[in-house]
C-alpha cells in the first residue's frame, strides 16, 4: 500500500545488502588476530602496502613544492570538470602514449586514486549478475568492489611455480556468457610477479579470443627491478579493449593524496560502439573525483623530461630492489621456507612448509610469528594464497634485516 | 555454458544498464542549449554553484597556509583510514556536537565531498528497487546518484508559496513499504530556501511517525542570512535517526579540495540495531575516501575558535546577502518576474509570467535571455521547477549588477 496507513516500524529500517556484499577479507581476517606481541622486542611491520609507513621513502620534492606553491596561489579551489582537468588528462595521455597503444586527453578519466579508477571502470563494463574474472592469489579491493556492485569474481589461477604466471585454461575454464571482462594486475600485488612481455601478449590475445574486455590494473607500472621490464597490456593488445587502471600513489610514494586514471585503449572502436565511453562519462557525473590541487600538480609530477622526479623514481626502484634481494637471500636461509623472487612492486611471497614447521595454516604462522617475534606479515588466506605469507619490503633496510633475523630464529625454533 | 565454446562476438560488450541509470538532468539540459550569446556583450554565466568562479570569494588564508605547510612537511601522504583519520574526525564532531545532538569521532565518516557523502548514505540505507523521498523542485545529484544504485526517487512537494516548505501531506502520500529515507536538503539547492527550527522540527517528527530514516543534506549549514537561523535536522530530532551530509566546499570556497562527511544522529540505537554503522564502515572498504592532506587541514578548518577562519565566513555571509538583496531589489522591478528572496546558501529562484513575455517555458526564456543578453542562468526544468531559472549570486557585486540590467532590459524588451 502507499498510504501512509502503512503499518511501519523502526524494525524495517536495516543496512542494505549492497553494504553487506561489499566485504574486505583483509579486514576480517585481521582484526580475527587477537594475539599479543611479544612485549620484549620492537614491534616490526611487513603489511602495509603504503610505502610511507617508514618515512623512509619520500615523493618527489619537485612535486610537493609545486603542490604547496599552486594551494597558497589559490587558484585552484573550485570543481574541477567531472572527467578531470582537460591539460592534467593530456599530461597522463602523453606520459603513457606510445605508437602501438596511443593515447589522447579524450582517452583520460582522472579517479579518486586506483581504487576509484577500479569502481568506476568495473561499474561501466557489468552490471549485478555479471561476472568479472580476476587473479587467484588476487588484490582482495577486486572483490570487496565488484561484490559492492553486484558483480561476481570468477578466478582464474596465477601460477607460483611459473612466476605467478595466468593459467590460460583456467580462464578458458572460468568464462560464461555473463563474463564481462578479465582483470589482470602486472605487476602484482600480491605476488611482486611481473610479466614477460610473451606472456602479457598471451594472455590479452586469449582475452580476443573469448571476447572479453581487459581491465589491467597497472598502477604498479614501470616499479620493476632490472632485468625485468614491464609491458603495459594496452601496448600488448592488437584486438581486446582494454581499460587500464593506474594511479600515483605508488610510483610516486603518495597513497594520500589520492589520485588515479582509467586509460581508454579502444581496439577497433569496439567500446565507443558498445557505448562504453558514454557509459564511463555518465559514471563521473556521481562527482565522486580527484581534488583539484592533485589534477593540478599532475603536469610535474608525470613529466619525462624532469630530471628530479625521474631520479626519486630511479632511487625508489634501486632501494626496493636492494630490500627484495635481502629479504629473498636471509629467507632463503630459514627452514622451511621458500621466498619467491619478487620482479617489482612492494611484495614478496612466501611458501611455508607448514608441517615442517608444525602450523596448521598461514594464520597460525602469521599469529605464532608475531606473538613470539613481534613481526607481523600477512597471511596468504588474505589473497586466497594458503600456505603463503606477504612481506611488504618497502621498510628501511635495517628494520627488514632486522625482521629477516628473527623470521629466520622462528623458523629455526620451530623447524623439526 | 561455461565452456569457452560459448560462440561469442564483441557484440555482446556493452556499456552497463548502472550507467544508463546514472542520469545528470542538468548535462543534458545544458549541452542541449545550442544558441550563441550576444557578440557585442561580454559573457556573464551565472548558472555554477562554485563560489570559486570569478575569484572574488577566497577561502580562508590560514587554511590554505596550514594546507601547504603540511604538504611541504611531507608527513600526510599515507593512506588514511578508511572512515577518516580520527583527529580529524574528532574535530568535525567537536565543530557539530550540541547537547540535543552530541556527536564523537565514531560518529563521524569523511568522504570525497559532499558527493561522496550522498552516494556512501544512500548506499548504507537502500538496495535496488527501494526508494527514497526527494524534494521537488530538488538538487539533480540526488537522482544522479540514487539512479546509479538502483534507487528510486519518489518526489515530494516543497512549495514556492510558503518559502519553500515542506507539504507534508505529500510526504505521507508518496511513502510505500518500500522506502527507506526521506532526502531533506536545508538550506536547499536550487530554492536557497532556510526552514524554521519550527519546519524542520515538523518535518523531522513526520519523519519518525512514518519510521524514516532522515538523510540530510546540510552542506549549506550556517550558510544563512539573518534573520535567518539555521537548525540542523540532527538537532530537531528526538525519534527519527538521522544522517547528516556535509562538506567543506561552499562554506570555506573550496570545492576543489574534495571533501565532505556523513554525520551518524543515531535515536533510541536504531541505527545500530540495524546494522547501519556496520553498513557504512563495510562501504568505506572500497576506499573512495578524501585526501589526506586536506584531511590533515581539517583542524584548523574546523576550529570555532579560530578568529581568522570564522572572519573568513562572516565576510563570506556578508557579501552573499548583499548580492541576494541587490538580485532581489532589481529583479523585483523587472516586468514579468518574482524573485523568492532567498534566506542563505548561493541560490535564487525566479518564477517567470512566460505568458506576459511571450515564451513558451523557462528554457525558452533561459535561450533567449542567453542569446540576446549574453546571461547565462539555468532554467528551472534542471531541477524540476517549470516556469523558474536559477540564478547564482556569488559573482562580484558589479557583474551581478551588470547581469541585473540586462534581465531587466531583456524583460522590458519582451513583455507585452
Ligand atoms: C593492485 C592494486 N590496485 C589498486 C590499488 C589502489 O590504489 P590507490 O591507493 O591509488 O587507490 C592498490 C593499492 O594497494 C593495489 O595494490
Ligand atoms: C545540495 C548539495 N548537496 C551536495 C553537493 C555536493 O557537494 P560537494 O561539491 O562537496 O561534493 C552540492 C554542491 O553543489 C549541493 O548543492
Amino acid at each position: 500500500g502507499t498510504a501512509a496507513s502503512v503499518h511501519r516500524s523502526w524494525e524495517h529500517v536495516k543496512g542494505s545488502k549492497r553494504a553487506e556484499n561489499t566485504v574486505n577479507p583483509i579486514r576480517r581476517l585481521v582484526q580475527g588476530i587477537d594475539v599479543k606481541p611479544n612485549p620484549a622486542l620492537a614491534k616490526i611491520d611487513l603489511s602495509i602496502g603504503d610505502p610511507t609507513v617508514y618515512g623512509n621513502l619520500k615523493p618527489p620534492r619537485e612535486a610537493e613544492e609545486a603542490l604547496a606553491q599552486l594551494v597558497l596561489g589559490g587558484t585552484v579551489n573550485g570543481y574541477p570538470p567531472s572527467m578531470g582537468v582537460l591539460e592534467s588528462r593530456r599530461a597522463v595521455a602523453e606520459f603513457f602514449s606510445t605508437p602501438l597503444a596511443p593515447l589522447e586527453a579524450r582517452d583520460v578519466y582522472l579517479t579518486a586514486g586506483g581504487s576509484g579508477a577500479l569502481e568506476l571502470a568495473l561499474g561501466a563494463v557489468a552490471d549485478p549478475g555479471d561476472n568479472v574474472l580476476v587473479p587467484q592469489p588476487g588484490f582482495p579491493l577486486f572483490m570487496t568492489t565488484a561484490g559492492n556492485l553486484g558483480i561476481e569474481c570468477k578466478r582464474y589461477l596465477i601460477d607460483p611455480d611459473r612466476q605467478w604466471e595466468a593459467n590460460l585454461d583456467s580462464i578458458r575454464a572460468a568464462v560464461d556468457d555473463r563474463t564481462r571482462a578479465v582483470v589482470l594486475n602486472n605487476p602484482s600485488n600480491p605476488c611482486g610477479s611481473v610479466w614477460s612481455a610473451e606472456h602479457v601478449q598471451k594472455v590479452v590475445e586469449l582475452a580476443a579470443e573469448l571476447k572479453l574486455v581487459v581491465l589491467a590494473d597497472e598502477i604498479y607500472a614501470d616499479m620493476v627491478f632490472p632485468p625485468n621490464t614491464f609491458v603495459s597490456a594496452a601496448e600488448a593488445s592488437r584486438d581486446a579493449p582494454v581499460l587500464v587502471l593506474g594511479g600515483i600513489s605508488k610510483r610516486y610514494v603518495v597513497p594520500g593524496w589520492r589520485l588515479g586514471w582509467v586509460l581508454v585503449h579502444d581496439r577497433h572502436n569496439i567500446l565507443e560502439h558498445a557505448g562504453m565511453r558514454n557509459a564511463l562519462n555518465m559514471l563521473t557525473m556521481r562527482m565522486l573525483i580527484p581534488s583539484m590541487l592533485v589534477q593540478a600538480v599532475l603536469p610535474t609530477l608525470m613529466d619525462r623530461s624532469s630530471v628530479s622526479v625521474q631520479q626519486n623514481v630511479n632511487s625508489l626502484l634501486s632501494t626496493l630492489q636492494a630490500n627484495a634481494m635481502l629479504c629473498v637471500q636471509r629467507l632463503g636461509r630459514a627452514p622451511a621456507l621458500q621466498p619467491l623472487e619478487p620482479g617489482g612492486a612492494l611484495y614478496l611471497m612466501v611458501r611455508i612448509d607448514l608441517d615442517r614447521l608444525g602450523f596448521r595454516d598461514d594464520m597460525e604462522f602469521t599469529k605464532a610469528l608475531y606473538a613470539e617475534q613481534a613481526v607481523f606479515v600477512l597471511p596468504g588466506q588474505c589473497f586466497e594464497a594458503p600456505g603463503f605469507v606477504r612481506i611488504v619490503f618497502a621498510a628501511p633496510r635495517e628494520v627488514l634485516s632486522e625482521a629477516m633475523d628473527r623470521i629466520q630464529q622462528f623458523c629455526e625454533a620451530h623447524s623439526s
